[in-house]
């Protein structure tokens, strides 16, 4: 595996097997598979679950990591190409990260999107700049559109939680929060669930459609998997039967990095907090999914996250899980 | 062991017995005993010793650590419960923890006292927020009242130096410094000495007593042990035959929380600065005690600090030894 | 192996068995060599290279390190001797330092000059008083005038690109840079140049000599070797048949520690940016070096830098192995 980077790159045979991976993994410990292996880090963007879960996820197979950020290095790192540094930074990713990336046998990379415009997020320009910079093997721990390390730890709970790959009923719900964030979640979250199989809605309010492109990539991978993809702003429409209402916030698309015009578009909707009424024509049992952080009483409950529905502290586990198995078969780590 | 929280979960013996395994350790190591252990540490106070010996000792015995303080997340973790989380921070402690100690074999926790109110940090108020939060065995590294790691250190290099558990004259003296600090250390210290055995003298200048109930706990601690406790504001009485002065500055319980009250009884007590003479009726051998960091010529003269009573680096190193001895049991490792 | 301070230390023989493990552990893996060994890290000052390739070296040992910087400490550490520690600082260096050094099994220590006195940063007054703290095996991780990690990895490189140790032709550029640099990389490889036997020349501008005793140590190794040293002005004439131009910007050393006088000095250099042009006379396959992290388009043009003669990553990424084989002689690994 040269790159984990997009779910959209393997064929769900290829995940399932991920996941036996993984399972097996945790019920039976490899400490010595990655001996001596070094996963280098990499965070331009703030972390707290991704820095924990990677490293403890190479300490658990027998190797180990380090951990970068700009902060390291003196005034920071310099991303614009062709510049002459003459400012404050003094050091260019562009040996910055190759040199980083030969210290380890592998990199993961952070770098959210930049959200000033959203055809360059779409086409990932920033982290293409990055992974273009080396040939070491490359794991995405999330980019302008893609967090396929939380995906695929979400396609393993859904497993765990028994929702049917084919006939589940997955929402994914826009929420309310203070500020504008990405659209990684929400757009690899998305494709996942398509990817899957499931029937999956969309629920949103207008001006934060997610782009037409992901939104067909999710339409064509549900068509290659029998599942299926629709989107409204109506809750109690989307939530008929659900198995899974998955929240999240994100930016507005229709004033992408706007933030004047996105903040008085989402000031209109504080009512958009996951509650317990939103479940009621939904599956009994029906879960709720988030990949944290999140703000308890702004996009949830607190009664929903801290009640049997929630799934939150499951998933972010599976998160290490996920990774363990996605860095054996990267490095290699023998059976 | 589900929590290593306070010396006094543990019988002497079980004491005795952590720290025979400690010197094992130091003298064979033990390179495989926790390969592939994750150890999570949390920090939300400020460390240095307790930050490089934890990562250390799990090194030692071949497992792995990882670390993380509250500024690794999007604007700090929010402790109170049942807020709207609206304002600044992007996740709350009741995610984070247990995401964090999910990671982990267990999971070790610093949070200093808030110094609001001493019923509140009395009650541990805080940390058990924390802990109730999660099932993962967890180890206290400093709470409001607490910091059982230095004081499983300190009872080892007393018994390093050859003072005796019953018979040992052990004094623990206030000392002046510029600012309030917590009360975990002298507490605790206070109590592991008198569950050693000793006779213990607690040296205080007026306003500085330690909380009543702390005394008593003590107090019964020593009856049962053999020891005695007594307290006194008279220097040349509480040295009289000493083998150890255990030197340590807290705040004024009498001011708790009053900055300006406390700050108003300290800067009448600058010479509380431990010096030569005040070994002057002590043992000819008595040593000097701290569990750093120390303000030089503040806390104590320059030459007690660098001279021959003083054993603050065997101190320090044995933190590394002890919590080798305690993590050792707490995952398991295989002798 | 004590100390790993200063090449001047080694023979050439026992430089190049470095190597030779070096290149042997890239080649064939020991990742159980230093199963249990712990690496101490103290960073008194910035770095991004050093920091990732000592803790990627140690885990490819099968061992680990830990990481101290003084904002780890309750407001810093205090390094003035004899002072009364009523100010900010809570710990001094004298404590601090000692104890991190207990919980390795050897210490990495990198503390910048201070650039005030000459003479001072020449006798490495900050840096022995560091080292002068501790019994420990130690390893100069940047002292005012030395980094002996980098020198190793460049003598490695210099191997490796197949530059003959006799007769091979070695420039060493100053460049142009806003700030003042410290002397520590361009003196201590003009020394490695000379000891490794090479023709070397510096290439300076007038205020900008290397200090004299520096020269005259690189002098008696050239001697010894069979190199030999001088230095110019004049670009045509140092660049004449050179096989290697190592650049690198540093501090007037008529003007060491007067910012104002420096920078008049350095404001007339912006034309000393190792560009195309400069190679006119040189080999034909004359390779460009820096240790990193260098400002493109000041210190040197994209395109050299981007250019086939640029070796700056090949440079980094044998920081890790030249480091591995010191940590692997250093901590005693079994082969």
């Amino acid at each position: 595996m040269k790159a984990f980077n997009d779910l959209a790159d393997f064929t769900n045979d290829e995940i399932q097997a991920l996941l036996e991976l993984a399972n097996r993994l945790d019920a039976h410990p490899e400490p010595h598979a990655l001996q001596g292996k070094v996963l280098s880090l990499l965070f331009l963007s703030p972390s707290l679950r991704t820095l924990a879960s990677f490293q403890a996820a190479m300490v658990r197979l027998g190797g180990g990591s380090f951990v970068i950020s700009p902060d390291m290095s003196i005034h920071g790192l310099e991303t614009r190409p062709g510049i002459v540094m003459d400012g404050a930074a003094a050091e260019h990713i562009r040996e910055a990260v190759p040199v980083i990336a030969s210290y380890g046998d592998a990199i993961g990379i952070r770098a959210f999107a930049e959200r000033k415009s959203l055809e360059a997020d779409m086409a990932e320009t920033e982290f293409r700049a990055l992974t273009d910079l080396i040939d070491t093997p490359y794991i995405n721990m999330e980019s302008a559109m893609g967090h396929p390390c939380q995906n695929l730890a979400d396609w393993k709970t859904l497993d765990d939680l028994g929702v049917p790959a084919n006939g589940g009923k997955f929402v994914l719900s826009w929420a309310y929060h203070p500020r504008a964030l990405p659209l990684a979640v929400p757009s690899s979250t998305l494709r996942m669930a398509a990817q899957r199989g499931m029937d999956v809605t969309v629920l949103r309010p207008e001006g934060f459609e997610l782009p037409d492109a992901i939104m067909q990539q999710a339409r064509d991978a549900a068509e290659a998997s029998g599942g299926s993809v629709r989107e409204t702003e109506d809750r109690r429409e989307a939530m008929q039967d659900a198995q899974v209402i998955y929240a999240k916030s994100w930016s507005s698309t229709q004033c992408y990095g706007d933030r004047l015009g996105d903040e008085k578009l989402r000031n209109e909707l504080i009512d958009w907090c996951v509650d317990e009424p939103w479940f009621e024509n939904a599956q009994d049992d029906c879960r709720f999914m988030h990949c944290l952080p999140v703000r308890r009483g702004v996009v949830v409950s607190e009664p929903v996250l801290d009640g049997p529905r929630s799934v939150v502290i499951h998933e972010a586990r599976n998160r290490m899980l996920a990774q363990m198995a996605v860095l054996h078969q990267m490095l290699g780590g023998q059976s």
